[in-house]
């Protein structure tokens, strides 16, 4: 493939909007053609409208213009959201309905019946629900959301028990990272040497978003999964990574032998194998007694990685286990971008011009390679 | 009261030696008399044996001369013992045989059916079990036990609860201070921006102490309570104080409010009133949203509080909430004295000598003062 | 003295202005009045209008409603200023127009020629410059200053030398708490685990500011030190405390042991000895090869007292030493108050109405107890 | 090259071990063959003697039989060595005697007249020591030290300075990882939220090897460079990375944009150009008013690059500045590595047999490329 298809960050000063150029730059399918950001950044040279937090703010995109996120200044059929949920609300529809593919990171459309939110490796074929929405908004374009950065470790850890063993009650316990509240976020004074037990509206959607994704759905809705889950979310002063302690309970209780089968040999990121930003496996389990370390295992599989440990019997529920991603590029960046390239990679989007074709949309769209042998 | 009685704090040069140190210094009823530690320190001076880690060495323990852990060596009626379990188990009980008053921290004797495991909020009645171990083990002296750091924590909060509505299942997930490691314990380079998930051996701790702790007994046993705990022990970058997230499953299901009323009126305190390191109240329910935190927190009440926040419905089980104490004080070196305190104002310690004297034990001995009105 | 002089903070929500609060209360001399704040905050209680940082909330001002810092709003005779520089310059002045004592934090008036520039210990006698300042501006209140809080710790340490052997030359490396960028300040993200070796506007303060404090007065302006300053300032992840590496030229080259001499002599904390807020001793000399440590000594003398260590001599020049001291109690907060303290002690402010009353200035008011011997 | 040079790694289980395993593993020219440590760990595997800290153990290594420190059981002619300076004194030059090059971190040899202490863009021509070094000592090996590794983060910085200047007076303070401790290394109660202001043995180091770091050779011993360096080294809760506040005084003083000029066009490092452990450019002069900064900019060139900002005026001496590279990769075991490789493609070293060949040696092997257009 030659040209790469040109696309659009929305929120593209903040730190989930630099963690998107980070991921798409030397992209082989992508490239940054526009940043958009709020009032006071537009007009400026993104170097000089972003405090560049990470590595090396890279060439090409320091000279780009910051723009309004609206659809008329951004001409990109793909856009990128990192916009916070208080302008998402109207930004990314706008965007939908001038017939852009939009790829959220924001809560206001998750639970929305017609809208995916997607981990590819755990519910892809939710995508499936892309032609309804465009059915039902009327619109030509679409919108695609990826989950709460603390659900998302969640669920890639648990779809696999989930498929073999139907999960039926979690209770987590978060220790998340201060990078998952942006910049300039959470005051040093308030984490340095410390802990919070809460984040704000973080334990509900922990507890809505993980049913959806991993349901099931006809093409039309997503039945969610019939589990309970608790959430404790704490802020620790970690940069990145979310822990995640794990107590579940299933419809059929397995050993921890049989889990720790079913999770080595899962076979749900053979749809993503060989995507640009997919780590393979995308599931790492650690037999050391200690792991995973959000500092020690954050960059796993280039950040894409999901790494579990402990896998044990638990007194109450069924097992109890550790999981660790990073919240920035697993829980937020990578995961919008492994969505789009899914999209491209599945025929849903136009490899050159980046257009939706949703036509193309078939029941075997998202079959697993396996599957079909 | 003129006199103190004379005390011996063995295994003085660790950290929570150096709290003993620290607690007992200019105690009202207690004077540091003799310092123990290992075959390395016996015969330095105290100042120059221990790498004191926290405020100033008081000038009176630094020109301490280090002795033996032994009856031989250290003569005072009662020792306080920071002893790592792995030398606990013979010298401690050597103590009990020559007729003194052990004050134990290590796990060794934590379990054992006429050992009584105490805080005393808690539980101050299950040192009517010293009577039967004289009986049993034929000791002129006695071997007291307090809990592991962070199961202190946990049954300081759920106690009260337990009284009220009986506590029957229990998922704890804890995160623990570097001190309750030691020193030099956890390596800066494991835990600096880190989170370790993992304690060796402190998650069956948790899990057989508690029963234990809110357990009742009839003078001659300890009937353990009828529980499951479920624990996750993690370490998290903090100087002091375990934070445990509790989801607690309960006989009869309790409204938030009716929790929140029992732990503000809990009288379980009362016994401890006035005694010289007891916190008034000993348990402290904040109401903002994001405490208690560990830095911010684990002072109150001079480090012997337990400080207790975000009591919420859980999805799961029936009640969410969040306790934190300061593990080296309340869960260690604070809490030994405590029970001693207790002793003496119970009058089963000669207020003078220090001599045990059980003949007095009755069963009003532990009564509440609130219960007798 | 039976009725306490009321007092005012101004920018009473902010991080030194609740350590304002925290050293006010339960002061023995001066009771907090009137707390003003800016325009968000006028109008709410204290509790709420506060996101209070440290320790428990005294009740007793959690319910004062906050004003707007004007001196009509505001009636205490004494106000201590924790306004950030962009309206303490407006807002001071009006205090002193109207007959108010500002204690000011901020650095807009410090180098003025008749505005003293005060640590009680090193120049007490800069405070005579308070009738000048009077004339010369015509107000009938006064300003009184106190130092960045980096040099703060740098002037205390250095005054006995500088007295002892004429300071010349000063190299200062700062490695400073977060807690000195106030609140928020500082982002986790920008901290943790990391060094920032810049702060806005700090090197400057701290070239600046030495000579005065170090200089001479006689009544009517500062001749300041001659004396060369050079100086890197960094950010590290400690709460509170700024470390202080010196390196130090003098006009006679003294030996470490003379150094020693006078800095374990010194005798200029005389005049304070016996206030509420004085630290006695000032300066701690610790024999210790590794302190002083911000977390273990940040709390030397409640935070008051200036910790020293590893006098050595220089290669380059002919001292090297370190030393640190609280930013927020010694370097902000606290050394208003002392300053406060010392204006009433020495009769310059009526110890019941509060009012200034500098006709009593004599050439006495600020000499030595010492040296009147 | 087809075939690699097999080399052996001694002290290998530590953290400097561990990072020569990294650096090694993947290694064009260089294969780890043997992995040499103490008692305690012969004879187990590497897996099992090493407690791996940072990423994945490369599986060819995790194999690996662990002997001992001996020339004996170690046949490969060339060593890498992490020894502590307590068993390198005579391991070293044992298998120098034995005819290997030793490439060594220890500070034994570092001051010995003969023995060349290399940072290839500094002073590569140090290494003809060699010659005279064999000769001297009769050995048919060699030995080539590098420097401390806050000291390799001033020289790197200063080389370029001093060859257009003259550097004359260095006061460099330090702010150290954890690190440079090793592992454990330093306890997190001692830094968590702390500065340590002192670090054993470390600022002798720094004032001895400075100069001999940017003097000239003959080519039979090393003309010390004519300055004096007074160095305060600290240590502060960063992982990794050496941070360096330097004041330095000059005979020619030049201006900031001289400098800056001199900096940046820099051709020292033409000379390791290409070699595989080589960061190209080595030196980095950020223009961000407040970098570099440890956590951010410590990995720039894979960890080998000197990063340099804040040049500016020093009332004092002529200059500050600050310096960082990282401690481990660039101050260690990257150093050592890259000390190999260019004893490799100056022909020192035989590229495929490992063999020193030092008859090769003439005056134009380390002459610049530039310095001969």
């Amino acid at each position: 493939m030659s040209a790469r298809i040109p696309v659009a960050v929305l929120g593209a000063t903040g730190a989930v909007g630099q963690a998107f150029v980070r991921q798409l730059t030397g992209h082989p399918w992508f490239v940054i053609a526009e940043v958009g950001a709020s009032e006071r950044s537009v007009g400026k040279r993104y170097a000089d409208a972003a405090r560049w937090l990470e590595g090396t703010l890279p060439a090409e995109v320091a000279a780009l213009e910051v723009v309004p996120c609206t659809p008329d200044a951004i001409r990109s059929p793909i856009v990128f959201s990192a916009l916070d949920s208080g302008v998402a609300g109207d930004a990314e529809p706008a965007f939908a309905r001038a017939g852009r593919l939009v790829l959220s990171n924001a809560k206001n459309f998750r639970m929305a019946d017609d809208v995916p939110l997607v981990i590819p490796e755990v519910n892809a074929s939710h995508l499936a629900l892309l032609a309804s929405q465009q059915r039902v908004r009327g619109w030509s374009g679409a919108i695609v959301t990826n989950a709460n950065c603390a659900t998302t470790v969640m669920a890639a850890a648990l779809a696999p028990l989930h498929e073999a063993f139907e999960v039926r009650q979690v209770l987590a316990v978060t220790m998340q990272a201060v990078s998952g509240a942006g910049y300039p976020g959470v005051a040093s004074l308030d984490i340095l040497g410390n802990v919070i037990p809460f984040i704000n509206d973080e334990e509900p959607k922990i507890e809505q978003e993980l049913g959806k994704l991993l349901g099931r759905t006809d093409g039309a809705a997503v039945h969610h999964a019939d589990l309970v889950v608790s959430a404790h979310a704490n802020r620790v002063p970690v940069e990145h990574g979310h822990t995640v302690c794990l107590s579940v309970g299933f419809a059929r209780r397995p050993s921890v032998a049989e889990a720790l089968h079913v999770l080595r040999s899962w076979t749900g990121d053979a749809l993503v194998q060989g995507l640009p930003s997919a780590a393979l496996p995308s599931l790492i389990v650690r037999d050391e007694s200690d792991r995973p370390q959000p500092r020690r295992d954050v960059m796993s599989g280039r950040g894409m990685a999901t790494v579990i440990g402990r896998v044990r019997e638990d007194q109450l529920l069924h097992l109890r286990l550790v999981a660790m991603s990073h919240n920035v590029v697993r829980g937020a960046a990578g995961g919008s971008v492994l969505n789009a390239e899914l999209l491209v990679s599945r025929g849903l989007v136009h490899r050159e011009t980046g257009a939706l074709q949703l036509a193309t949309l078939s029941a075997s769209t998202f079959a697993r390679p396996e599957s079909a042998a």
